[in-house]
């Protein structure tokens, strides 16, 4: 993409988090909601995973949905809808030399599923 | 699952269709704006079909994105959002001996993806 | 709508009925995930039904999101993101005489939202 | 939020470039897709603006959907599903003494709706 002028007012390790915000917000509000069983959990994590990986900078996804909590949340029915809490993500950023690991898991403290940037 | 009792007011066919429609609109609305383009075509038609599989009464999905349209619309970025004239599905519903085929795929004529029920 | 003539094989009813459960399906997965909490239900209800009025054959939309589902999962963060749950909605299609009211709400029994036709 | 202790790792410039991607990616994956014509353009720049300010780090969010572009686009149907192109926004965060406003516009150099931090 060269569209790096519009960046012009962001270091490297900025834009490399930048982008890794924006990924992690997309998928978030994207996927939640999809129709959901552990049966199903690897093609959903496969399409998660080949979709994000296009969006700029990426250059690593990793996507583990949690099967206890869909197996648990999976009642009458027989299957769920996607709640964040379910989310297990690593999405690598990398703006030339600057690499950022944006992170999304569930916070037992904070009981809601945290976005954060890895040490 | 054992919900027949609250749709005593629709016959079979009635219901059929009903539930084709509710997982058409839910997978149209689930699905569009996911980041595409023709090399991720596979896992995300392979996760639409597998997820919409698990609605209630649905017996067969599939789907096939327009890979000209998607790469036609996949500009600079290299990839595009999935939109609702890109997608050709089928999915089968049935209850008891009643078996229902709702489409959607893109008309010329209305210039939007229709969304109906084959003969 | 001129687009009578694609839905020849449906009785009046029947369409009704098709069209209802698209745009039932159509709101949940497009506005589930929202963020949101007990002061922002009125604009989030008033947006889902002007949205909603919108799809082919609906006439009329109600709806009421469960405060007291969206007070209890604010925590810590002070909002929480909608739930299939805490869906309140009726909306009426109508094709020539024939009306139908399509509604979803939670189902104690069946534990998770319940989409029917109302008597 | 008593979360400061999960992003020591940040600045508080690039927290809030964090919470800003964060919260661009999630309202464009959240909204779009939504049925919508110029009637109904108010609605869903208020439940837009209202959601997002639930968001972590968030101040103010100015949501302008461009009327010229959901005018041309909704033909037989009389509206059309929300589409990236047609956002123009504007989200502030802010983190101590640090706020940094993000944008999403339709760029025609580029042909997309590009993401950015306002100068």
């Amino acid at each position: 993409m060269d569209d790096k002028k519009y960046f012009k007012n962001l270091t490297d390790r900025e834009r490399a988090i930048f982008e890794g915000g924006i990924s992690m917000g997309s998928l978030f509000h994207q996927f939640v909601g999809t129709p959901v069983n552990v049966d199903t959990c690897d093609s959903l994590e496969k399409a998660i995973e080949e979709s994000i990986l296009l969006q700029p900078a990426i250059v690593e996804v990793h996507v583990s949905l949690d099967k206890d909590m869909i197996k648990h949340a999976s009642g009458s029915a027989g299957y769920t809808s996607l709640d964040g809490n379910m989310l297990n993500i690593e999405l690598t950023t990398q703006i030339n030399e600057n690499t950022i690991v944006t992170c999304i898991s569930y916070n037992e403290e904070l009981d809601y599923p945290l976005m954060y940037i890895k040490e």
